[in-house]
């Protein structure tokens, strides 16, 4: 590695009017799936209301069965981006497949690459030479080297505009959905020059553990959280027992509100 | 899942004059990279020499980092193929971008996902609609039962010729690579009518334990192995330290044998 | 580490009539738990029965529970010495409590120290003072240098008769109860002096990978398995699903011995 | 489980002047061994000064070689003892043989259950029937549920004054010596009546992290942390590439003290 070690570049990532890597913790929300057009208008005008800065949505998911909701594809991002205009909110959502790079790239702001093509080099180098911010999430199993290293796949063909998502690992615990690994916070800090945010919705699987996992990542020195929020959890089609509702989610917003501001006074 | 799992349909693969999962266990074996033509016949007319029936080489590297040798690409396909056709063996090598499906299938006999595609959906749907064998490797940090939805996936589009392939977990043991899973073998007999090989070279990391792992994934029912082999492993491109050398292939190779005509009397 | 690493020392453990890590593989047998005196008569006689040398049995039981079965105590091993001494079988059974080792040194004539306890060092030093065989196994996250370090807290005590035994180590799988580690047998006959055998019921959790397992080990160079076995698994008090039937257990001494005697030749 | 799990009759645990499990999280720090008179005073004269009120020294050492550094042994108790006397400062230490409960009872305010021993359930059982507080850490690899009922174990025989202590489990990431765990503590809250603290040093095994974790600890609802203190970590006879130095140790406790008084406006 040499492009994402060189600490001395300690870089920070603007996107529009957001800043993700400096003094403020950014909160990117939104459901896990774009289920229809209401739904997530509905949920970005709370993330909105939140103050939160970023709108998340899946419209291509890697489901373990070939037999589930696989999401709504480009429908979905016209739907993500049109909330995303709406509510006044930059949109994020993940590419899967190599030969989608151009759809997601037209729609979103931000592309995420997800855990599980954390690996998929091809796809890592094509997202390189994006002039467009990444968001890339570490493996399920990947070790903190394989993941620079990932994100010097990206770094090397051109693009510096990464954002490194820890998402939790893969271990012996069952009582959580992974293990968050918030270690990896302060380790990227001192060895990388990327901002670093946490997943605590992926990386614990419940959502009595999102708020304190947030709040623990943000003291650890993430640069912000990315957590899902849908106005009914219950009914979500993907992910529902890892959503925060509407009220979870406005208490996340203060408590990372007044952590901010104690922090920086 | 509905197909794979349907023990009353156990499948034999048949390729050329070869059976995969018949009553003979079959060897897979060849350089980790091809390097250049003569490196990989060399390497072929021993495997040949010794009466394995596949020959393997890798000619898309999926390298940890950006920086080490990726692999010969299309030319690395040609030198194996003609390896194999001079040999007289089927080949099979790694799919590694979704791009590269047809010349891939133009030049092999068997088409290998690796261990870091397993979770690559679009990819396995790709490979479910060809008309060629895929040799499906458990994913790093997979379940079994992700590695049999990811299997699940190329059947339901149409491709039934699945070889699945343990080749070592991840695990917190350091003194091997990978930890070799030799239980999935009876595993997968009991739950899916696909047949199962092992490559104990990636689920050891190890030469040393190449023959024993071998001997012990073939008492455990497995259909084959696949094993990595060089005529000089310390000078290897890629993976030295978990190739073969050509006497200790032998004696893999008259093991495995001896082992064969015992257990079919 | 300096005792148990001298490879040019390989041992052979002579107890009674059996040789452990001699040309034979043996095979250690019995329930998980003494029930009652019938019970572990009732399975001696069939363990004996076929051939079996080394009758296993708790006594003492390390329960996840406080308030689950914790075995019959010192009851349960008069039980099992009977019960070895009718069948003409030795006998081992788990030391848990240091201050219990007269009692169970008195009974047995092997000890076993459970995976519980691999990191119990004042017990490995005491059962070190003693002049009896120790079966040490690997505890559930050992790696395999902390394994042979702990069989030198032994043998620096001056007990070179320990038996090596690897019964699964703790990883994500969920489908088998731990993974069992096969690769450990080639690797300690390659640095260590120590025999080493398997226990596939511990390392599987399931009945069904108990004999092709118990293959497996003894392929890859393993000098013995050791077995659960009850007559009527499902009302066994612990481990009934890991259990061998009588039936079963015939079948698996019936390829053991088809096995032994195709190597030996 | 029964008594551990009651939430309803959540603990706050008293010793001396200290409440853990209170508004305030406590700081426990020391050396990681003690290893003479001077240097467990003048740590503790330091640990004081800093308004920690736990000093920690481990007498007995669970090392993994028998040929390294084992404690001082009762001598080290007795050092420890008199320091926290001499500094004003409750102690504790670990218990690692069962026949040694009396001496270690009788020399600190609150005795610690290693890692090792969390599946040592004789252990267990005999400091449940002590009157005094017990800090249980977290096995290795064991799962939450298991680490509870190895606290039951503690409480069922009486002894309520449990303190668990989360301190990283093992993974296969080997840039930390261990994965911090930080879920646990809210999961702990959430369902069982004991208080939590988390040990940064073992967790992960660099000091330059410790700082941070210690943050997210006590961001989790941590009601306190265990930190290794020396003034000369680089001399230290155990484990000091995890001891903070001096001036760090007063950076965190600076820092954890801004953030007790910020959470409790």
């Amino acid at each position: 590695m040499k492009i994402i070690t060189d600490v001395s570049k300690k870089k920070t990532i603007r996107v529009g009017n957001v800043e993700i890597g400096g003094n403020k913790p950014i909160i990117i929300a939104g459901p896990c799936s774009v289920e229809d057009e209401e739904q997530v208008l509905k949920i970005a005008l709370e993330v909105k209301n939140q103050d939160a800065s970023i709108l998340r949505g899946g419209a291509y998911k890697p489901r373990t069965s070939p037999y589930t909701f696989q999401g709504l594809g480009e429908e979905g991002l016209k739907y993500l981006k049109n909330a995303g205009i709406k509510a006044g909110l930059l949109t994020v959502s993940e590419l899967l497949d190599i030969r989608d790079i151009d759809i997601v790239e037209g729609y979103v702001d931000i592309i995420q690459i997800g855990s599980r093509n954390m690996y998929n080099y091809p796809l890592l180098k094509e997202v390189g030479r994006l002039n467009k911010p990444v968001i890339l999430k570490r493996g399920l199993s990947a070790s903190i080297e394989e993941w620079m290293n990932a994100a010097e796949y990206i770094a090397s063909n051109g693009n510096l505009n990464i954002i490194l998502c820890e998402r939790g690992i893969r271990t012996f615990e069952t009582y959580t959905r992974n293990t968050l690994d918030l270690s990896a916070v302060p380790i990227i800090k001192g060895i990388s020059c990327l901002p670093i945010i946490v997943d605590p919705s992926h990386g614990t699987g419940r959502r009595e553990l999102i708020i304190p996992m947030s709040m623990a990542a943000i003291a650890a020195g993430a640069d912000g959280v990315m957590v899902e929020v849908h106005y009914n959890p219950e009914e979500a089609l993907s992910d529902g027992e890892q959503s925060l509702n509407f009220d979870e989610f406005a208490r996340l917003c203060q408590r990372i509100n007044d952590f901010t501001s104690f922090f920086s006074k």
